[in-house]
């Protein structure tokens, strides 16, 4: 009945099965939530525990290595008889972790991991249920959509995608109109990032279904942009603070002149700044804030999440040496701070957030959001406990953020 | 201005960088368009061959290998004196192919590729330009949006995603309902082969924006389904006849009384048979003719894209060795073809399709379009020619298929 090819393909398949199938999980521990169908490691102990194998018998060496939620990796792993590696890491923290394999010296991806868009590329990650949280889960509630819009670019002269979450009952009530945020993913990440890694249509779906926050529209674009015939911005040791300028400068074009005018002409939106947030994660944050400070009239809603503040006002000051510097309200952004009563008067919400656990950046974006209160900018300042620079602390943030939206 | 764990993520960023930016491409060669950005491997010369790099200074032994359509690998690297490995090989066919390194025995994928799911698994892939075809590209047309849709599922008694393509236009003519076309992926990918890989919504913006083929709406899920509490269908050398027929009957309930009555809630079809078509892809065509034989009140329009046709009719009969059956087109498909008079008077279009490089298989598939017009079936046979097992075969056959729906 079948055709060599396919049985080719059906092959190819069952030789790659053992790969990824090496062995049963231990008993006490279930495949993670983040594996494709079917393959069975990482598995999660109920300790909270996590193994993961590989069959690799020619390999030499073989770890796994991860971002900073993992743990203090990279953790050696241990061939098997068999030829399967295996290594058991203590409990990571709850949430979204990036990971990969280090076979001989090459970071590779799991196969038995779904991809997610970050460090610049596809890479494996892991969900490590949190305990008693599920207000970013897949429940049984009226969902929105996640919509692939394409649209072309002026500014770029390019044609982008953006991704649009539309709320729940947005094709049925269709007289009703909504407000938008914009919502940014980090360095190195893209546009998939929030709906991937961050499940916001699900934060969002679980939300509007629990009366807690306005339906919206969530607009997501991908956060880099670069003007015809000049090189991508790459973040690099020796960037200067004009290079991110040149490189935001650009986003910001985009999303004000081209995003915002699509997304008006394309959904139902309530078209002014009233109606309009700006939010991001890292690098996303710190473009909100940029934005902000060059389209003030654009947004009501402005908030960074473990954003990294930028103290700096000289555009030829090296990006990785002015953590040294002071934050100025005066002068910081441009200026955007330096009349609180206008700046009150145009923002009715400046959110900021950090993770306990992204130390340093924690007390740094505090002590800004302290110095604009003392400044006369009301600032919300939100707290993730026990979590850093990661997908669980941004997951929470808009948890947060998204009901104090749109009142 | 950066804190550590931002800068960490940012000297990861870096890190990574090298090893998929190892070198310039050649003079002659641009990075495929299927890469992620900024990566410069894998690179097409002007003349068709691909250059594929990678740095790994401590592996011993690297090749790429890949889908039927890269060519007769695998195609052993070699290291340079940098420790970047490296290959040219000869100029694959054009369209889109799976492709991985094997990296110490190792199959592990590209990480200067954008990944999509085949082989049960997330794949690096690359997409060789036809010189003169543009029909599934992004051009400056109006677009549809392709959208992520959660419903439940009560045969399975889970939450399943399906993506759904709206036509350019849908939110604009809020009274117009448009028929629907239920579209499926191929053994060991999911719901996002059609538009990833297929690029199904670039092929139906271009036919709409010519005026060649109705507006529809484009419906694909995930061609897995199995009844809570048993295991999911896995293919195997010793599968029957009927763990196939299980398999599929799972899929054709949830198609028909779970997916079709969401779609049919959820958007403006016309919900009745005469606009309704049902397609796919090798395991997704025999999923088509399947459904067809068992619920042909649904669907006035079927197509099989490299559908391996099943032969056999006894429940003990094994997969592969049915081939050498006889195609009885009063028995086969449990008789959907028995009462030509009848399946005629149903059916508005019976498509079935191949690549001329698929050579049994196309020679099988154009036997039994013979075999069915002698019966007194009309069908259309449609080649694509010079290409295999692979999408660039389905993709026309897309392009073929969707001018002669709901005409």
């Amino acid at each position: 009945m079948m055709d060599w090819s396919f049985a080719t393909a059906a092959a190819v398949l069952l030789a790659l099965g053992p790969e990824r199938l090496p062995a049963q999980p231990p008993d006490d521990a279930s495949p993670a939530s983040s594996n494709v169908p079917g393959a069975r490691s990482p598995s999660i102990h109920r300790d909270g525990r996590v193994t993961f194998t590989l069959r690799a018998p020619d390999a030499n060496a073989l770890q796994v290595a991860g971002g900073d939620g993992l743990g203090k990796g990279p953790f050696p792993m241990t061939k098997g008889v068999d030829g399967t590696w295996s290594v058991t890491i203590p409990g990571p923290v709850p949430g979204f972790h990036y990971y990969w394999f280090v076979l001989d010296g090459v970071s590779v991806n799991d196969p038995g991991s779904e991809t997610y868009f970050g460090y610049g590329r596809e890479t494996s990650g892991i969900e490590i249920p949190e305990p008693g949280a599920d207000f970013y889960e897949v429940k049984n509630v009226a969902h929105g959509e996640v919509r692939e819009q394409w649209y072309f670019s002026r500014t770029t002269q390019q044609r982008r995608r953006a991704l649009v979450y539309t709320p729940p009952g947005y094709d049925k009530y269709v007289s009703r109109r909504y407000p938008v945020l914009v919502l940014q993913h980090g360095l190195g990440e893209d546009e998939t990032g929030w709906t991937r890694q961050g499940k916001a249509q699900f934060i969002l779906d679980n939300l509007v279904a629990a009366g807690k926050t306005q339906p919206m529209i969530v607009v997501m674009d991908r956060g880099y942009a670069s003007m015809p015939g000049t090189p991508q911005f790459a973040l690099a040791a020796d960037s200067r603070l004009r290079d991110l300028h040149l490189a935001f400068g650009t986003f910001a074009d985009v999303v004000v002149r081209d995003l915002i005018p699509t997304i008006d002409a394309s959904y139902r939106t309530i078209a002014d700044r009233g109606h309009r947030a700006l939010a991001g994660l890292s690098m996303g944050g710190m473009q909100a804030l940029f934005i902000a400070s060059h389209h003030l009239g654009e947004f009501a809603y402005i908030a960074s999440f473990s954003g990294p503040p930028v103290y700096g006002t000289d555009p030829d000051e090296r990006l990785d040496t002015s953590l040294q510097g002071e934050f100025d309200p005066k002068r910081a952004y441009d200026g955007l701070f330096s009349d609180p009563a206008k700046f009150n008067q145009r923002i009715k919400l400046l959110w900021l957030g950090a993770g306990t656990e992204e130390k340093e950046l924690h007390a740094r974006i505090r002590a800004v959001a302290d110095t604009l209160r003392r400044s006369g900018v009301p600032v919300v300042f939100f707290e993730s406990p026990g979590t850093a620079h990661e997908w669980q602390t941004w997951r929470r943030d808009l948890f947060d953020l998204a009901p104090r939206l749109f009142r």
